[in-house]
């Protein structure tokens, strides 16, 4: 086999979200990386919704942001509506969303990979992976051409053995229109990886002209949109409304009729599909008493005319698509210029992985992305980043980057992945963070980027403005703990006109904040700062403030976990010595090898007293 | 089999070149039109060079344009250089060229046609054709869903059992990342059609910052780029240079050395490939004595880094594509963005097509595009022109649309194709058109536009435009035949001081302007117009007068030609009862079947006599 003359550090096989992201990462750490993919007019495209961001979605992208990658910069740079969701619930939640145009999305990304230098960007589908004595040594395409590198990171997606279903006709296909891999996932098992098969889909593309948009609701996009990016400074792109409406009963009712005729429940499909993104056939069936279902209208971009009918997922024949979208008030007329599709794909169970995403099996391939059984492109773009990082480090030596739970989301989501695997498209959740009161999006800058400057991915002079406000933060909380505010009539006349409670002894300032009714402007009413304090530091101050209990709570469940967390595992701890221990778990613990007693804890079936007795292991084995 | 309750006039598959224009000419002529293809995302792609026009497409595109075609427009709104090429030579052979954004042509031509009224898009691979009677009825596409029409036109490109080859790897795509079409085909055999088989190619995709453009000399753009299309008043995209280079004995060596190893010359292809346009490996074996080649570097894009690296097209093993590609000077670090590769596939001889471009075996079946044995952009686009508007007037009963040789490139183009049929990927030149004095690219307006206005393509303002346009230049030319210059000293002396001969009698303006160092400022000096005489007006005034004497005698070589043309073939002539016809001749004659006599004589190997006797047949079967 001919091999390319220059030897990469590290090869990523796939260009979506977490391929994008995993070879800017490794390549602005001073890495050299390949980065290779079927066709690179699909570059960071989006199959699904032209959307990025969501619940706990768009805490993984201000993650992504804070350590330095690209994602948010390039939603910015293509958003054609912003939103936060959840602003009626706590700051731990609200989630930053955008509908972005497609086209330029792909383009913008795809310029950034470009630029970046010590960053090869090809086309090429690889079909086996090159092993020299036990550790990963570099990859072959299908024309049989090989490149070297130490480190490969395969994030190829769905296109794993991809087969699209549209009623019972199947095609392989990696997405709509693109072709599947089936050379690489038959080598991958041949290797000794244990593949198992996965299922998504997604709705019709409608045109624009067909619809009559006064049946639907528009949704405006917030009117003074706040970037995503920490970096992005100013917002160009024109901002476009969506469109709510619902399918009704005939709708139900059309699906139900031909359900024996749809890939999913007419037998052709035998991937597990995620049950919180369930295709219409799933709803109708899973959700009997709903009448009605949400339909949400989103333009595919500026220049197209094609409208994403967010709602409508189905298998079914194309035929079928018509009769069923038509039944949408407002869809009478519709023309589908993209059918709905299914797609199954092998995915490989993220047990096999450590917590760098690391195989364990062959040492130097990483895994990331939609391969690993996830679903979404921030869920996909947090797991590159990961796997590029630790790619990287592996290569300069340097200790491996992991974020545990109580750091971020995406120490979460691989901490779930790694520990528990997953047999369901696996996607971010609020509620999958313990911790969630501290991984806001508000601070992932604060939490995150000191940490990318180590990698070398954040500017000193971003630091330097992070930790100035962290500074910043900590002197104005302090001040208006220190400040008391005085019961002078004055003060009691403003509290009142403010409908509070007037005050009959000194209260300090914070005090005052933290009443629900209270905001900032009442601090500078009150007490002002010496100096001006900018939109940055007061939002951090009136959290902290108004949260302190919660958080000085979590901080005390973070320091509980941490003990667990800190006492780590030696790789080739030999749990068959550990007394106490069920065969069961002995197995599950040989296999899935956590890092940590912490790690430990968390996974399926464990115990209290295994994980004493694990403890008692340990210790022994230092002693020794 | 389901359908889709619409009923189409016209369903035009794939939406190449020559499906776009195919389908937006019918929409406009009001027929209701689909048009199918298998990827949206890749519509109107140029899978080669970033480039539209040159020598004779040129011609093509503003013929298109005159005709109410879209080409032109999208051009301009996408053009990144323009050139007019031939400069040099008369005005019968000036071509513009320009080079565009590849991604941003694909945009602005699916918003032309998502915009279009009466005009339908929808993805989609069609495996077979729906026949009733014997007249086509639809096409059924690969899930097994049916849509019905009244006539159906295939411009399916490369697609038809399409086989890209790098070195001696084989791979089943209608282009590279793209599926193929294989049951289309198949279907088409079974209905009796014959298929040949052809091969193309393009060179490697490098990325900018590899290369040393120093060792480039660059190319820049025209200074005041015309606007491609008659009706663009302003352009506005950015003008980037290309850069020239050339390949060296070194690089003739690699790829000499490793011939073997090429698909090309290895065997792998049996496709008919271009003369006029070789691969590499063509290159050294067919001009041994040429040392070296130009190599001509374009931007693909303006958002994009990638490099289009004309002149070094090939289908070697990547690893040698490499070596050869870096044997370049300039070129010895380039990274190869995407490799170059062969592609075969099947086509249908257009002997097989009526000058409507309608197939004879199935009446409704129209052929247009690369699909008819043809090779580039413009000529499909061309022949999607001249489909699509055929198709809308059999639908609304209207005579067939047909442009003789002395009328359009386009005319010479279909009759070549129609009469000679093709072995060989056919496309334009200048050389190809007898009449191409009087076919220029400055009077395409003039020629076609109200023909294009009698169809229903071109607006009443814009028509009325043209015909005072024709009335002004008539009268200009009138005016300065009749403006005698007397040989007073003030005219003599105007004359020294431009260098021509003085005169001694008097002498009509258009002798003067007749002579090669006089131009129209001479006119304007000796004898201005009572009104100002406009750029456009003065240009065909120019070439009217200056090539007066080869106009006339074209003029006269065109009513020769059409006394023959107009010597129409009733279509069911019966040659074999023909006396004095050779056997070969008269099937010959039989299954291509010409329009006229005319056609009938450029039919290879056609003598006179047999002009002759065919002429006495046609007046015997007329009478009786
Ligand atoms: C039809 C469909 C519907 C979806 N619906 C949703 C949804 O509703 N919600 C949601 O959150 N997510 C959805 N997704 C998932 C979402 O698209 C993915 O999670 C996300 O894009 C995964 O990113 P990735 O980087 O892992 O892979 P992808 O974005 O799939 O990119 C894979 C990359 O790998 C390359 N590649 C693959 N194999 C090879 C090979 N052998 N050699 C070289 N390159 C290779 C491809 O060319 C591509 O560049 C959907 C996906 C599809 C296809
Ligand atoms: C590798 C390569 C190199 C080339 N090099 C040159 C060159 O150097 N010079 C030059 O002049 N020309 C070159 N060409 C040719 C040029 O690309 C074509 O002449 C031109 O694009 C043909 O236009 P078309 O409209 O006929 O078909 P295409 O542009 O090929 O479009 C075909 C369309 O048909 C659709 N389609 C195909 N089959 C089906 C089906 N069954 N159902 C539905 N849709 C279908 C496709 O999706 C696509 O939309 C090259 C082409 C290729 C692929």
């Amino acid at each position: 086999m001919a091999f390319y003359k220059k030897k990469y550090d590290i090869i990523v096989v796939g260009a979506g979200h977490a391929g994008c992201e995993a070879a800017l990462a490794a390549a602005r750490m001073g890495t050299s990386v390949l980065l290779l993919a079927i066709d690179l007019d699909k570059l960071a495209a989006m199959p699904c919704s032209p959307s990025i961001g969501g619940m706990a979605k768009g805490q993984l992208v201000k993650e992504i942001d804070a350590l330095g990658g690209e994602m948010a910069k390039v939603t910015d740079k293509t958003a054609i509506s912003y939103n936060i969701l959840n602003t009626k619930k706590g700051p731990a939640v609200h989630s930053s969303r955008t509908q972005n145009d497609k086209m330029r999305y792909h383009m913008a990304m795809k310029a950034s990979v470009e630029k970046q230098s010590g960053l090869d960007l090809k086309q090429g589908m690889v079909e086996r992976l090159v092993i020299e004595n036990g550790h990963i040594a570099g990859v072959e395409d299908r024309t049989g051409f090989g490149y070297s590198a130490r480190a490969v990171i395969l994030a190829t997606g769905t296109f794993l053995s991809g087969l699209v279903h549209i009623g019972f006709k199947s095609i392989k296909s990696g997405r709509a229109g693109e072709f599947a891999s089936y050379g690489l996932p038959a080598h991958l098992k041949e290797l000794g990886f244990t593949l198992g098969r996965m299922k998504t889909g997604t709705p019709p593309r409608l045109h624009k002209d067909s619809i009559d948009f006064s049946q639907f609701v528009p949704q405006e996009p917030m009117a003074k949109p706040a970037p995503f990016s920490f970096f992005t400074e100013k917002i160009s792109m024109p901002q476009v409304p969506s469109y709510m409406g619902h399918t009704n009963e005939k709708s139900r009712k059309i699906v139900l009729d031909n359900l024996k005729h749809s890939a999913l429940y007419g037998g052709m499909i035998k991937g597990v599909s995620a049950r919180y993104c369930p295709s219409f056939e799933d709803k109708v069936v899973k959700f009997p008493e709903r009448l009605r279902h949400h339909v949400i209208l989103e333009h595919e971009g500026l220049d197209t005319d094609e409208i994403y009918a967010s709602g409508l997922g189905n298998s079914l024949p194309v035929e079928v698509q018509v009769e069923f979208v038509r039944s949408v008030k407002g869809l009478e007329h519709a023309e589908i210029m993209r059918p709905g599709y299914a797609i199954e794909y092998d995915y490989i169970n993220p047990l096999q992985l450590k917590p760098t995403l690391e195989t364990k099996r062959l040492p130097g391939l990483f895994l990331a992305g939609q391969i690993n059984g996830t679903s979404g492109y921030e869920e996909a773009g947090a797991q590159g980043m990961w796997a590029g990082i630790n790619a990287a480090c592996q290569i300069q030596k340097r200790p491996p980057f992991i974020l545990d739970r109580s750091q971020a989301y995406m120490g979460v989501m691989i901490d779930d992945l790694v520990t528990k695997g997953t047999k369901e498209p696996y996607r971010m959740f609020t509620s999958r963070a313990e911790y969630r009161l501290m991984l806001r999006e508000d601070n992932a800058d604060l939490r995150l980027m000191s940490m990318g400057h180590d990698l070398g991915l954040i500017d000193k002079h971003i630091l330097q403005d992070v930790n100035d406000r962290k500074q910043q933060i900590k002197n104005e909380i302090k001040r208006i703990k220190k400040t008391i505010i005085k019961p002078v009539p004055l003060v009691n006349q403003y509290l009142e006109s403010r409908n509070t409670t007037p005050i009959d002894n000194g209260v300090s300032l914070d005090q005052i904040l933290k009443r629900a009714e209270m905001d900032y402007s009442d601090v500078e009413f009150l007490a002002p700062a010496p100096e001006p304090v900018s939109l940055k530091i007061v939002r951090q101050v009136v959290i902290e403030t108004k949260y302190e209990g919660y958080i000085q709570r979590q901080i005390r469940e973070i320091e509980k976990f941490k003990n667990l967390e800190n006492v780590k595992i030696p790789e080739d701890f030999d749990y068959t010595k550990v007394n106490g221990l069920s065969n069961e778990l002995c197995e599950k613990l040989s296999s899935i090898r956590p890092a940590s007693l912490g790690q430990s804890s968390r996974i399926d079936g464990m115990t209290p007293s295994a994980i004493a007795v694990i403890m008692i292991g340990i210790k022994a084995a230092r002693k020794s």
